[in-house]
């Protein structure tokens, strides 16, 4: 990997603590029920009617829909790693239902800070991103281990 | 939720160790593209040549595209669970990169079945679903919690 041109943090930039905000991003149900014809056809995700009479009690995104957003997000400035967002893992949740129209924000802390044992010239960043509404209500909670390189001198 | 035309799986109907397997999915360096464009515009997702130089050494489908075809593949017949697959949340890994031509198919087992105390109608299911590509090889692991109904007549 080329590091030499690096413009985003190395694994030597970032500390536990750090933390990212996203920019925005407005679902509408033409988002949501488009997403679901493709991966996730179900009544809840697909139709206003159908919707009404499930667990989620109206049209609601699929929350991969949501993990995809984060994602987005994530890319677009809210995690300026060197080299990318490239996540190994993590766990992930989702505590309350995202509707059309709902506008989302991701705000996201680094937890830990692990260089590699076996690799110099890379580690893991251990991060946990809060998926917010308009409304500040957290509709999905991504704890992620991203690869990330290390700046080039710090690699003896 | 009108259980009395159940037709899936409910909550009384699943055991651990129950297995479940998916039908599959072929993707292309086009559905990789297209999603990345919307979702993850890293380029190791958009591009075929800008992918060489990356940790990935080429093209690879996001992990969120891995993450949104395993739930296609889920709600398709590898979870037919009564009132569809409704994650809470869970855990996810990418142990290997999922690349054009790869056919992905699901294999799913049951973990534990916990019938909910403060809620008669429902419960809880975790659920491991290995997402392997056509040499075999497992591509993500999602150990998923997911919200089933338990039969009307189990509700007393």
């Amino acid at each position: 990997m080329g590091h030499a041109k690096a413009s985003g943090l190395t694994l030597d930039d970032v500390t536990p603590g750090q933390s990212f905000t996203s920019a925005s991003h407005a679902i509408d149900a033409n988002q949501i029920k488009a997403f679901a014809r493709e991966f996730d056809p179900q009544p809840f995700h697909l139709d206003d009617d159908a919707a009404k009479d499930t667990f989620f009690g109206g049209l609601a995104a699929s929350g991969w829909h949501v993990a995809a957003i984060t994602m987005k997000l994530l890319v677009g400035d809210a995690a300026p790693f060197e080299g990318g967002v490239i996540g190994a893992g993590g766990e992930i949740s989702w505590p309350k239902p995202t509707r059309p129209g709902d506008v989302l924000t991701v705000t996201s802390q680094v937890l830990e800070v692990t260089p590699s044992r076996s690799r110099p010239d890379r580690g893991m960043i251990t991060m946990r991103s809060e998926t917010r509404n308009q409304r500040g209500e957290v509709v999905q909670v991504l704890t992620a281990r991203l690869v990330v390189p290390r700046r080039v001198e710090a690699q003896v």
